[in-house]
């Protein structure tokens, strides 16, 4: 059997990925637009084109309605849909999170995900909220955890099963979570019980959560972020390892006036110019799509071109390497995904685990670059530089550099490498010609270590004014000569 | 009369436009496509379905070939392209750049202009290239002077004219063109003889000769940006108060395989997923272009879709008075851009007197967005505060504030004021969780200054620990006292 999941490229902790399922291959990562079966804003039929290769419904909703559970019983998922590639299908958990109970045990709602013919199915999971107590998200994931096992137990044949991750914003549960269903063979492991967090915009406890999720998974699994369908924070969460993601967005944004863009959401009454060259933006105008019969239509396409077109701009720069100078750009678009870009690169010793060693040309974009997983990575490897004698550091080369043992080009934020290295990965880095003094900061650092590490050299620095004017660059000087210093005839 | 030029709406230097012309009313920002008369890559007809209003051509071509020259002069400039809407000329200045030589002068081209219909004509200046002498730009600047002069002369009907600014990367002498060319009536001001820094990334130098011309021109006088056509940094050069640009490289980057995107440029080769949904990405793979015969002409529609999509972009942007977040955003697309922003915020006190006072909220999206007009402008009010009594000076509210005098509110990149300003602009800002030391540090400095000016008064302090551990909360110690560090019955 071919495994489930074929990773095939990487960039951070993101990946391309192919998903079988047993209405075909998705290539992950992508985004499951939801089919509300009672209301048909945009025919499933007319998804292919907008780029969808996979949906997902709620079997739940199926189930409760008559006329919905005869055809899919019947006539199969795919036909009450009319879509025939693969389609996902929710439990009733998120009915269950705002009504308090549903009227369907897990082994039920497992039963008729199978009888259907759905292709990803999900249990009862219980999705616990943020910020409640250990003890209630504690009590919450064991149900969680005995239903997702039990229904691993149910499930047999091809059908793929979720795995959902739970535990509030308790992160060692989020861990515990994940780690106890990877004692089990899921297919796909969903990231559960987020979307709060989303909508008040606390993106970086998203981070907290996503990461500590993958802690605990096997790297080689397809992770699903339950509930998230705003292009905004695609980048980032590919890059934490998500792979999966779903929009209800697309449609319920568009019923309440608002479009979508990849820097945030904008009320169309507040629009006087269409920021977007969809087919929809480019064949209307503002005023067009405000007095339109079909406006709320017109929206949800937008919407949906919007969505899918970030998921290719993502896979393009996971296959070019520069994945987290996407997300760099992203997380500009609000303060609080800043602060969540600032968050992940807490964790940037992790990623590093998981980044490719070689990428195209690193792009500088801001302090946070100085903690990218290359230069976290160069930082751990200066003890690998063995330098005795004469040794120049300089970041341009300067007159006299044969005089010298070894020769070292300073380029924040790494430090300094030796010259040969100049046009290699990452140190062929594009940098602005004024540096933030945070990134000057972590290269003095590095250069210090550098020379403490190889006290029989002797060292000597050739830097222009921006870099010595850094405080740092006073205890440079305790440990090496600065040429500018030394006198004429020792050149 | 009506002016040529009205402004609507302004944010940053940058603007939204009308500019009347013989053939119709352009809004501007906007760019002009250059149509090619002898190559046609998409009909001028098809120019107003990208969002086109105005073309640019190239008289001289017209005027050198027989066939073009006798239709343009028969017809109309109009009827030779096939559009209705405004259509600006250029003069052969380029292939006198290129060539060193043109055959005609400079009165024969203005003429010629005049008898084709031309909207917008140009003189035969002299675009000096950057990087020469600065005695061979002063020669060459006057001479342009004296052309376009004597053009502004000739021109007495109804034909807008351009006066180009010119004057080599020497800034004093772009200054020089500038305020000269003010004495005289222009219709628009091109900024000329840039692209040569554009094609090797000098965006910085861009940056000092746009503003050092908008220096000496009459801040309601319409500017083109001659040359610049790639959305990139349109953004940028709107801030600072560009209103048209124009565009070859819509064809000549599609010719060369050349994918244009607001982030850059990426070889059709190269793409593996279209990182777009215009009408041409949304209708067809990466794989399907790059095969199609009509390869190049789907690049140029793609290339065109993008280019228009940025000017509504940018157009919204200034309506929610958020133009310069979205060139903090833009200019993390390549370090040479970064190093452009960086740039811009060197003229903030030029840019401040242009900022409009209040706009909608303030998001900060690093340590540039500390150098921009709002904060400055406070800083430069910090004298206005008259304070006396006890005041407090905290980031959020604490117990016992009534028994104080004042209390101030801190948050960087400000510094501290009136609480009841909290919810007024721009004092709303969306600032991350985490601040960079540097906006910590412009804020503390602020308050230093502020306590300075009200030596009457006894300044408490509240402040969390990301602003106790800066430098700067050293010296700002010494002057107000920590609340944490009181005895308790002082409370």
């Amino acid at each position: 059997m071919t495994a489930v999941f074929e990773i095939l490229q990487k960039d951070a902790a993101g990946r391309i990925g192919r998903l079988h399922t047993p209405h075909g291959v998705v290539e992950t990562p992508t985004v499951m637009p939801v089919i509300n079966p009672n209301i048909n804003t945009i025919p499933s039929s007319e998804m292919h084109q907008f780029g969808a290769q996979i949906l997902i419904t709620n079997s739940y909703i199926i189930s409760r309605k008559e006329v919905l559970r005869k055809v899919a019983l019947e006539k199969g998922l795919h036909h009450l849909l009319d879509f025939d590639g693969p389609i996902m299908t929710d439990s009733g958990s998120f009915q269950l999170s705002v009504y308090g109970d549903v009227e369907v045990t897990n082994e039920q709602i497992i039963e008729f995900q199978k009888n259907i013919g759905s292709d990803i199915a999900v249990p009862l999971d219980i999705p616990t909220p943020p910020d409640v107590s250990y003890k209630r998200a504690e009590e919450e994931l064991e149900t969680t955890l005995e239903r997702v096992i039990a229904a691993r137990e149910i499930v047999t044949d091809d059908m793929l099963l979720a795995g959902p991750v739970q535990g509030s914003t308790h992160l060692d549960l989020r861990v515990h979570s994940a780690k106890s269903l990877s004692k089990y063979a899921f297919d796909v492991y969903p990231i559960g019980a987020v979307v709060p967090l989303m909508e008040s915009y606390r993106y970086a406890e998203l981070v907290d959560i996503v990461i500590s999720s993958k802690k605990g998974l096997d790297p080689v699994k397809p992770v699903h972020l339950f509930g998230a369908g705003h292009p905004m924070m695609f980048a980032l969460a590919v890059s934490m390892g998500c792979d999966l993601f779903d929009s209800a967005a697309y449609a319920l944004y568009a019923k309440a006036g608002r479009y979508i863009t990849v820097a945030g959401t904008t009320h169309l009454k507040d629009l006087q110019y269409l920021p977007c060259n969809c087919p929809v933006c480019s064949a209307h105008t503002a005023s067009e799509i405000k007095s339109a019969s079909n406006s709320k239509e017109l929206l949800a396409r937008h919407n949906l071109y919007v969505t899918f077109a970030e998921i290719r701009n993502i896979k393009q720069a996971i296959r070019e390497g520069n994945l987290l100078e996407l997300v760099e750009q992203r997380c500009r678009s609000h303060p609080s995904m800043l602060s969540a870009l600032k968050r992940l690169y807490k964790y940037t010793p992790w990623l590093e685990r998981l980044d490719p060693f070689s990428k195209s040309t690193f792009f500088y974009t801001g302090p946070e670059s100085s903690k990218r997983p290359e230069v976290v990575r160069f930082k751990e490897r200066i003890g690998r530089f063995n330098l005795n004698g004469k040794i120049l550091i300089r970041s341009k080369s300067v007159k006299g550099e044969a005089t010298y043992d070894h020769v070292l080009n300073f380029k924040p934020p790494f430090g300094a490498y030796p010259v040969e290295l100049s046009e290699v990965y990452p140190f062929n880095a594009e940098i602005p010609g004024e540096m933030d003094p945070g990134a000057i900061g972590v290269a003095l650092q590095n250069v210090i270590e550098l020379i403490n590490k190889n006290r029989n050299g002797v060292f000597y620095l050739n830097l222009p004014e921006q870099y010595t004017v850094h405080s740092l660059y006073e205890n440079l000087k305790k440990i090496a000569i600065p040429l500018d210093e030394m006198p004429n005839e020792n050149l």
